[in-house]
């Protein structure tokens, strides 16, 4: 198909300093947990970027010193040759489709724990970090501006080196130069300090000796959060932000424009929950107005309408995009093609950031299962290994497991039965993306709905049966399938069952009428009284979505949690705004406790910490403490049980116990993924799925096979011509 | 000088297996954030122990398959041979000593999260970690138990394959293992489930194969919790404990036997705030009554006396030590040559823990500076280069790092002068160790005192002025010192400046008589009132220490915090039974709130999350959100400010602004180290006099010099014979 002209705006060519990028698709830094340190993963994550069709491809934010060090973090590094060596393999590939590579400098100041190097950051003044709150800077002298406007400009030649086209100087996240910029952090009153001028001195002469020593080769960017959201005590848009702007603009070649902070770096990479596509666009609109320079900005663009509307309105010229390509890099391909309803559409659940915050596992995806396994495993979102057998499959359950696996099984030409007793694909999901802001989940199910469609039509074999009777362990065997696939999911538990005890909790029954799951909230067979407690001892969204939920339909909510509440959310950027709306609809939230027993109206809660602080070994059947001797009753009408799931097994145990029946109804093999497997993230059961579907001809399809390791290799010393024996000072 | 002879007992040969240790100092799995991926790390801080004494010595818990992997954090893996031949290195270098290498064989069930991996772990039920309160396992059938035994058998033979002398299989820390035997875990109702005997089996069995496999060749240790202190929820030392070993003792070459879960694993590890050396005997001493074999435990044994009493009342017969052979590698070697003096008593901080628990950066040590340090810097904690010049040193401030870097500077052979207007070495530990269950951390200002006192007799030339007048910038000047270093910490806030706003906080003032810095409270001068409110706004102990203080001296204490209470102690394993102790003391925690204003009895606080939490761009001067609108006073008698610390760095920066009369009065250079420099870690106080001292010919002694980087290397494969091209299967 044909690119609809409508769309021909995101294609055209722009100019940026001594470069051009051939459209309008630009991938902004964002971490994957690559960095410099894992070069096959840094290259073919960017690269597939560039091979789908955008145009200017960054890493994450890049240190330019061990002085900015975020250990336990992972940011890419250029502190020395053998960082050039690696993140070469990334320009290299990303060339080969004619796109441009950048780097992101970056020197955090307070905000870099400096965990592994054990420097001291330096800052404009001295202060403890907002975001990690033990870590304090050196207030800078004169000697510190110069020697760490150095550093800068030593990192950006080892970029050129490494062959990028595209080098930042990284403010926005309240980074160095936004420190020296915003009287939040700035408190000098030397000629750093004090007026706009003065504050924005720093990151100008910055730029300036930056654009000096590579401008000739290299596109000069700069990252800048045009408003940080605290009124006058930061930086406003229409104060400062444009009076910078305006000030800066001859040093910098792209403007790439944000909001926020990093405590509460949420408010830029805003989670679907709180935020729509384009929500930064109210504060990036203001900077074309002065600069006259191309600028760029993120807001999770994902409609080509919206993309193109934003540059036609004059909003921006380029669109960033972090998440959008981690869902889809074949994005604008996509778009390119008039194929719009073949794009991965992001679902705003953060869960990418999650890996970040957590400190640097492998980036994954909930959308696409391949993102992070492009090197490793060597996964192509777009290419699939041809069929290795004429076996047919049946799989069973149409939720993020059992969709992805029926569409990768179909993608590579195999014959599927895809066969769920509910009326539409998606499985839970449709209970999920019922919660309130989480509508945007469902484009999980929206994405295989549409791809199997399409797909069933190509196989005239393959079917997708809805709304059929469950199947029995019968059934499956009899059903003419050479393989059985098991994708029937998870339940929340009935009785109390919890992580904290893994046991069931006296007088908790969701069959009496005043107890109930999750899924029976969902169902809404049962009527919910005004009073609601909710028990929690999940980690992530339910309870309080459930709480928000049931809010908005007037109840009065109290939670009580035995686990810090809505803790993932902390990680996905999602927690502020959950608690200041916990906080604004009155929603009470008990922690640090569990409950002990419970009655149709009433629950007994105990403080977790409740036991003595002093141990001592007491004798067999005796906790070695002064036992907790706080119990309060707490009443209610309802009760909600958000205390834990177990796998809905069943049917793949008695698969399994039936073993010996399989050749005799020439079954070749039966698997189980999801959350039929183990409960777990929607990202990793959409993992398990495709990944079955990818190794179903291994000796061992149920588990994974080895993937390649990027370590260090004992003899290879990392800096071209290192050593790597041991030798100690004497 | 020659041992004590009452300490002979601790050197001892004794036979484990096929092996034999040559004494009775051992140091038992423990992490380092070196794993098999930093093998220079793991090789060079290993063998360290060797050199200095320890005969047996062993990695890391260590993964036996991808399945258990513990990403965020960072264990030892043997998954494939290029693990094998990264940790070849370790037990070559271990060998050289005639020490013993072991190795922890590791599957965590679903304590693993599998960040990296993706696997599914298994368990012998399926549940909801109580440590990773979002991964649950799957529960294995009978070929899942097979495959993971066969698992352990693989691990087994790589480890033998790498050089390995002792393979555990690891229970302990609720392990797989120890979930197949504990109730609290174990729900099944097969032969692997139900009866002690059942329980056992998975463990006994696995523990037969690999002694199968490698026995004739290895030691077959096991890592037991003999007691997980829930009572009879889970495993009892009188009960399944003693039970469990007499089972297993026919295929056991050794044992390692603590206390405790994972979940809670200070009650292992216990700080010294808490627990005292040998805490766990208790429990331990039970093992030796029915098994066989040779028992080992730790306990924190940093004194030869206690050690020998243990082993001579039949508790132990080896001793087990993580943090002792930490802090002093040369442990051992000092109680044979009999200067237990030189001992680096290990102050039970907890700090080295904190590193792994942070998700793996390289470990770090309070006590002992080259920690971590001796592959990538080349520093041995025994051996200094010799002096490089006949350069004096002025050290202002015996702190942490002044003392530190003092001992250094005169271990190298230069003329110190150390000068402290307080009349004792330490600075602020002085004030730190004087708080209920920080006596221990003394011991760092006391190992450095006893050093110089034994230094400054060997250098006449070099002296300690305790107790002298204030140094000005005249003073150093003209002191005559070739090199200044400033070493004079930091001060608690006095105007409630602090992490979250970075501005004074409206009448706070230190100088009433009702407001106090923690240093006021440790200086006893001003009066303190019934009702105590602490405002904090620090991560680490100082609110809960003084709330602890003040209420044993009879105060009312409630604590309004900012950040989350003590949340560094979450890291060092101090955080449970702190929690117990302040609600064991009705010590009030006013959670998510900071101060808006405060006057001479009165506070007023706000929450955090108060603000609301929809967003939209209302113009300058405008908060883009509906302001908070919650404020709330609190009255007080005392009010004692944690809000926050600041470099006393004014004599550092004075010096500094007078560069120009350096040389007229010989001066070469002037240092700024520790607090000082910026407010840190009593660890990185102590690691940056250390590193001055050791960096000082530099070309720029104030900056760290670069370090070993152990990472991939672009084109170096991982595997022996592995590829590094990017393939896409298609």
């Amino acid at each position: 198909m044909a690119r609809d002209p409508k769309h021909d705006i995101l294609f055209e060519p722009i100019d940026i300093g001594p470069k051009t990028l051939r459209n309008r698709f630009y991938q902004v830094p964002h971490c994957i947990g690559a960095g410099s340190d894992k070069p096959g993963f840094q290259a073919a994550h960017r690269s597939m970027k560039a091979e789908g069709g955008w145009s200017g491809i960054n890493t994450e934010y890049l240190s330019i010193h061990p002085e900015s060090d975020d250990t336990h973090r992972l940011s890419a590094r250029l502190w020395d040759e053998g960082d050039v060596r690696n993140l070469r393999a990334m320009t290299d590939y990303i060339h080969k489709y004619d796109a441009l590579a950048g780097v992101e400098m970056w020197y955090g100041g307070s905000h870099a724990p400096c965990m592994e190097s054990r420097c001291t950051p330096r800052g404009p003044s001295q202060y403890a970090s907002e975001f990690e709150t033990m870590t304090y800077c050196k207030e800078m002298d004169l000697d510190d501006i110069e020697m760490v406007q150095g550093y800068y400009v030593d990192a950006a030649r080892r970029a050129r080196d490494a062959g990028f086209d595209i080098v930042y100087v990284y403010g926005a996240h309240s980074y160095l130069p936004l420190q020296f910029l915003s009287p939040y952090y700035n408190k000098r009153t030397d000629k750093y300090g004090g007026s706009l001028e003065n504050r924005a001195r720093f990151w100008i002469e910055t730029l300036e000796k930056v654009k000096k020593a590579v401008g000739d080769e290299c596109a000069i960017a700069t990252r800048f959060a045009v408003d940080t959201l605290i009124a006058d005590a930061g930086v406003e848009v229409e104060e400062d932000g444009l009076k910078f702007v305006e000030l800066a603009d001859p040093f910098v070649d792209v403007w790439d424009v944000n909001v926020g902070d990093i405590a509460e770096w949420g408010e830029d990479a805003g989670p679907s929950r709180f935020y729509r596509q384009g929500h930064q666009i109210p504060w990036q609109k203001y900077i074309k107005q002065v600069s006259k320079k191309p600028v760029l900005g993120v807001g999770r663009f994902t409609d080509p309408e919206k993309m193109a509307e934003v540059i036609r309105a004059g909003h921006l010229d380029i669109i960033g995009a972090a998440r959008p390509s981690i869902a889809d890099p074949f994005l604008p391909q996509k778009i390119d093609e008039g194929r719009a309803d073949d794009i991965r559409t992001c679902i705003g659940c953060n869960v990418c950031i999650s890996r970040w915050e957590i400190g640097g596992p492998p980036m994954i995806c909930t959308q696409n299962a391949t993102s992070g396994e492009e090197y490793r495993r060597g996964w192509h979102p777009e290419k699939f290994p041809k069929a290795g057998s004429d076996d047919s499959f049946l799989v069973v359950g149409s939720g993020p497991s059992g969709s992805e696996c029926a569409r990768v099984l179909m993608e590579r030409g195999y014959t599927v039965h895809l066969v769920d007793d509910g009326d539409k694909i998606g499985g839970h999901i449709n209970d999920v993306a019922s919660l309130p802001g989480l509508g945007e989940w469902g484009y999980h199910r929206d994405y295989r709905e549409v791809q199997l469609g399409k797909l069933v039509k190509k196989n005239k074999e393959s079917q997708i049966a809805l709304g059929a009777s469950r199947l029995g362990v019968d059934d499956c065997l009899e059903y003419g399938a050479d393989k059985i696939i098991i994708a029937s999911g998870a339940q929340w538990n009935t009785d109390g069952t919890n992580a904290l005890t893994h046991d069931p909790i006296q007088g908790i029954d969701a069959s009496l009428p005043t107890h109930l799951t999750p899924e029976q909230v969902f169902a809404g067979d049962k009527p919910i009284g005004k009073k609601v407690m909710i028990l929690n001892c999940d980690p992530y969204f339910m309870a309080p979505s459930l709480a928000q939920k049931l809010h908005e339909a007037g109840h009065e909510v109290t939670i009580a949690t035995g686990v810090g509440l809505g803790h993932y959310m902390h990680f996905t950027l999602e927690a502020p705004n959950m608690h200041r709306m916990l906080h604004e609809f009155g929603i009470e939230v008990i922690g640090d406790v569990w409950a002990s027993q419970a009655e149709a109206n009433r629950i007994q809660l105990y403080p977790i910490f409740g036991d003595g602080y002093r141990r001592e070994y007491r004798g067999p059947g005796k906790l070695p403490r002064r036992e907790n001797t706080h119990f309060d009753w707490h009443e209610f009408d309802s009760l909600v049980l958000v205390t834990g799931r177990h796998s809905d097994c069943e049917l793949f145990n008695g698969l399994k116990a039936r073993k010996d029946e399989w050749a005799g109804n020439d079954v070749k093999g039966v698997y189980v993924i999801g959350d039929a497997w183990a409960p777990k993230l929607m990202a990793d059961a959409t993992f398990d799925g495709h990944r079955l579907a990818r190794e179903i001809e291994g000796s061992d399809p149920q588990h994974p096979e080895p993937y390649i390791r990027e370590v260090a290799v004992w003899g290879t010393p990392h800096m071209p011509g290192g050593k790597f024996e041991i030798e100690y000072e004497s």
